[in-house]
């Protein structure tokens, strides 16, 4: 069954990703700073949530910059992504002091182009954005406080104090369609947009298997036991630094009971899905998601 | 296919817990407190690398501790794990300062015991012990080095700087077996003990699906491109704080071209592994383990 889904679904958006990461070049210092110092190589920006794109009739592409437009203090903190076609691409991140190309750059929440964008450059971007992120959390030690220092072509922060090595953080959640004799369980929480409904969803915690976090997020968003909990696939999610997980599952039985967590928690008929979606009063999660995914499956099953 | 092997694999003994994380009684304070005044209440005493068992006959046990058996400033700390029986499970970091019960309770590494242990109490202190190393590495923020405060029972540290709130950290690594004709893929790392051969592995980085990690992880270790990657099964690891998540898959060729990250990495056809098996030339990653898990399923196969 897996093996017949991978095979069907074109690949999400932001799992499109197929640039050499050329992981064996991060420690590799004297390549980087030459890399650094090479006017052919191309840097991707982020500055807090937003990167740097230029529009291009009605598609979006990244606004890559030479590593010569950036300033010092940048450069050395840069991320290496990988190699394409023989060019070095970077990360870096920026406050203020990045001067804008005179050539209609223009900063912007990726989330919003990412079906505007190539996959390769989207997926490209994703791993810009999470990597900032993650150094921009990771400044100090944990352990003591300390100053912590980017290492291994920003792969790796290393604490000046007690010499701790941390390094980059990714968060795995599962999100899953759970089915009850054909309907499909959707909730929504008080902060999204109106009508918008999804699959379950929620992060992994520690000392638990996928399929045991899959199994107490059911139950505690909707009072809901599930079996066959199967795997369907999974997709980065950088907003601003998941993985998410996808599972289908099934309902033992149909009686709900809603944590405070969502705002409403109920079973679609297809029937039902369909026509909400058709009169406005349901939507859909953003077409980039996972969760689009999983409830685009069922509408067509 | 993944339903059939989902059935048919008795849990791993880390991937057997069942007791309940009530987690909506994290966010109670009140409540929270007066179980950890409760002298019926459960704790888990971790230390460093080590948590606290107590031999019984073959087996071994948690030595469970009360609440008031613990100082001011460990109880302010403790994590809440859940509930079982009408009584609240906590964990506990200790420095020096825990008095041991004279009941023959003594430090060890759960690793050494989790076969010798029951599945469900192997998994609250592997739970216990991933907590208490989150703790201990996020005592100050890494955005703004500021000490970060223990909240929602241990599940949350909020920075007393910037505001800035951490999360427990769980770090999603791919395991995969690769197969080639009927042939495993199998490598060594220096550090293991002698003769131990594994599946391999890798931590998944941000902005990939976990089965480009695992493409990804196979070609940088050994050169090797896989294709029909399919998702077999998931295992908490909290040594000190994964989650292993396996994958089969099928080597397009069998040229290898190893990594200096192993030591060594070959095919071994099942013969080949068996014999060498016997003769002890070969030794399996540790029985609880999702790799051995994933190499006896083949040896079987």
């Amino acid at each position: 069954l897996t093996r017949t889904l991978s095979r069907s679904i074109p690949p999400l958006p932001l799992s499109a990703g197929h640039t050499d990461r050329a992981a064996h070049r991060r420690a590799d210092e004297a390549w980087i700073q030459a890399r650094l110092c090479d006017s052919r190589s191309r840097v991707a920006v982020v500055r807090g949530q937003q990167t740097l794109h230029r529009r291009d009739g009605e598609a979006v592409r990244a606004a890559w910059l030479g590593p010569e437009q950036l300033s010092e203090a940048v450069r050395r903190e840069a991320v290496f992504l990988g190699e394409r076609d023989g060019v070095a691409l970077f990360a870096a991140s920026v406050e203020a002091d990045v001067v804008l190309p005179d050539d209609g750059a223009e900063w912007g929440e990726l989330r919003r182009h990412l079906l505007l964008m190539e996959p390769e450059e989207a997926a490209l971007l994703a791993f810009a954005r999470g990597m900032a992120y993650w150094h921009a959390r990771h400044r100090f030690c944990g352990s003591c406080g300390a100053p912590a220092e980017c290492r291994q072509a920003g792969h790796l922060r290393a604490c000046t104090g007690c010499g701790a090595l941390h390094f980059p953080r990714t968060d795995p959640a599962v999100i899953v369609r759970v089915e009850h004799r054909g309907r499909c369980l959707l909730g929504r929480q008080a902060t999204w947009d109106p009508g918008v409904y999804s699959v379950l969803a929620g992060f992994v915690e520690p000392g638990e298997t996928l399929e045991q976090a899959v199994a107490r997020e059911v139950l505690e968003e909707a009072g809901v036991v599930v079996s066959r909990v199967r795997y369907h696939s999974s997709q980065p999610w950088p907003f601003p630094g998941s993985l998410m997980v996808g599972f289908t599952a099934r309902a033992r039985s149909a009686r709900l009971r809603r944590d405070e967590e969502l705002e409403d928690v109920r079973w679609f008929s297809r029937r039902e899905a369909r026509d909400a979606l058709q009169d406005g009063t349901l939507r859909m999660p953003s077409r980039y998601s996972i969760s689009h995914r999983l409830m685009e499956e069922w509408l067509d099953g």
